[in-house]
């Protein structure tokens, strides 16, 4: 049997529901793999203020570090969301992004024949639409420093930031973006906005050499304006995207949107080495939390890409995305998918649907 | 008779195209409401480049400073791709703003009941749709210092740009725009990234403070990968937007988008006095130009903006705004926004076209 550890970090809001039936389901899948995991619990977030008063409490990110790797539930909520800066459940996922080193940000947007009807795009556009958004983590302009609040030449108050790449941190995501795309169709397309920043313009010219060590992928450019756009004119035309952090933050929302159904997507969060942290993209959700309406698959699918891109167990990573697949054609959805036809069912039957589907 | 000298930048690709219709139809409406135009033309952007070596001549800004309005075709082209910065139409463009000193960017994203077909989203989520995007556009990491290139401490190579604004570019942006929620739907939506920037936070905070000289506006906030997620989801829940340079880049081309008929759409910018700029936000196209092709309404609304925001002259923007719906409801439609039943009309066609419904 092969053995690892894993860090649950549920978070805030809907964030225990949905890391427990992740939970579950890991369980039943390494039993049947071979792979026998001990789980750790720690508090993050909204729920290590309440509970330490900070968002990521020292045990909590040295506990993260010694993992193989880490699973997230959601944070945050209006509780918190008053408090300062490095009191709010945000500046400790930054922190944990940082603490583990993860600069590469996987984000998934598939649209499954399923679920096409759930997305805003007409059926023609959305359908078939499969692209993965490769997001630079650690960098750019949410660390660059200087940073913070001063006065200008005027005596007027400013608030400034510092948007600045080096070439390693580009060149090190552009290699993970170049592996991944020879892995899918072999299509990488790298947004920035070369025609104004100077940090985009290192950004092109470092990941423009890149590509010639990977001559069977195919490179293209874009503006992220631009990219903003043909995300919704025509998203098909996408394979994988490669971007800074910033744009990579709201170019992979919004590709998210796209697919209709945020309470499917998961996401990977890797370093050079050390734990991975995976995580739903959809929030907290503070609305619906402990009503057992949640949609857990987004979280059972993070699990699967921890056990993909963590652990390298590719094997059990496709026993959990076939059984969210029959999980779904055997009808099952949560309200956020729900249509006419299905079968309405909670989080935590969901959980048990795709249990009996593994 | 009223006169106003207007300063015309054809520009690049079908901008000359374009902006020849766009003045037909001003000349005609001009001479229906007594007021009387005099045209200037001057070189802007690749043209420029190809007759003076730069892409904002002198003369051309200081003719665009002495008009009581500027109206802007397109720029740019293949040509011109590889040139260094600022030798880059796009330097012209941004010359242009930074020398006329329009710090607002009006971006309205329509959709039409006629052309609701063209958008790429489902009938029920666009229809309807009907939003202004108001960016700020002289500061912000656009023009913000230092910027450039150098080493870091591990003696890499970097790129740095600084994301800075100022208590007065904030407030008179704000109050720009909350100037036009309440001629509006009273809705201002303020878009930053107030959990990670501190830019973002001062931008927050300010926009707040000024909301209490608009107690008519309902004024929220949105984080910017929400806004660009909210924008595909359910796009009519926006009246006015308000925010900074690059995320107002990126969120007005993305809204532009979701109309689906970017060949409609004008723009203005605007200072605190002086000559207002206006132009279409579609590019130079290029690969049509020259092949009277192109959709002049852009320009021809465009130059709508104009005669209403740069001059004050609301009746004759009136009048154009109309005389385009009914070109539009008489069937004529450019290749861009043409569906079957529609009579299939070029760039010339469709200026005499809205001509005869002045
Ligand atoms: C919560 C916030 C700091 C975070 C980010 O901007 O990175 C979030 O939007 C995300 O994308 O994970
Ligand atoms: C051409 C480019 C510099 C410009 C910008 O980014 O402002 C364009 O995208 C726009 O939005 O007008």
């Amino acid at each position: 049997t092969k053995r690892y550890s894993i860090t649950l970090l549920p978070g805030d809001g809907i964030g225990p529901e949905v890391i427990t039936v992740a939970k579950n389901v890991l369980k039943l899948v390494g039993s049947l793999e071979g792979i026998e995991f001990s789980f750790q619990e720690m508090p993050m977030g909204g729920a290590a203020l309440d509970l330490t008063g900070v968002p990521l409490p020292e045990e909590t990110l040295s506990a993260a570090q010694r993992a193989d790797a880490v699973l997230l539930g959601a944070i945050g909520g209006y509780k918190w969301d008053k408090n300062e800066k490095h009191l709010k459940p945000e500046t400790g996922l930054l922190q944990l992004r940082e603490g583990l080193k993860v600069f590469a940000n996987l984000r998934p947007a598939t649209v499954l024949p399923q679920l096409v009807d759930s997305s805003t795009l007409k059926k023609d556009v959305a359908e078939g639409v499969d692209l993965i958004v490769v997001r630079e983590l650690t960098g750019g302009i949410y660390f660059g420093k200087p940073r913070g609040f001063g006065t200008n030449e005027k005596g007027e108050d400013i608030g400034f930031n510092t948007e600045v790449y080096s070439t390693h941190e580009i060149d090190r995501i552009a290699r993970v973006a170049f592996e991944i795309a020879r892995k899918r169709r072999g299509q990488l397309c790298s947004v920035d906005k070369a025609n104004v920043l100077e940090a985009s313009m290192l950004w092109r010219k470092r990941v423009t050499a890149i590509a010639s060590e990977y001559p069977d992928v195919e490179l293209s450019h874009m503006y992220v304006d631009n990219a903003a756009m043909q995300l919704v004119r025509y998203p098909k035309q996408f394979d994988t995207i490669v971007t800074n952090n910033i744009f990579g933050d709201i170019l992979s929302d919004e590709a998210s949107m796209i697919t209709g159904s945020i309470g499917m997507l998961p996401s990977a969060s890797l370093g050079e080495s050390g734990p991975g942290l995976f995580e739903p993209i959809h929030g907290s959700a503070p609305d619906i939390a402990g009503q057992d309406k949640a949609n857990p698959l987004a979280t059972i699918l993070s699990a699967a890409m921890l056990l993909k891109y963590g652990l390298g167990e590719a094997n059990a990573a496709n026993r959990i995305e076939n059984a969210v697949l029959d999980t779904l054609n055997r009808g099952f959805r949560t309200g956020d998918i729900y249509s006419t036809g299905n079968k309405l069912v909670g989080c935590k039957e969901m959980g048990e649907e795709v249990l009996k589907s593994v």
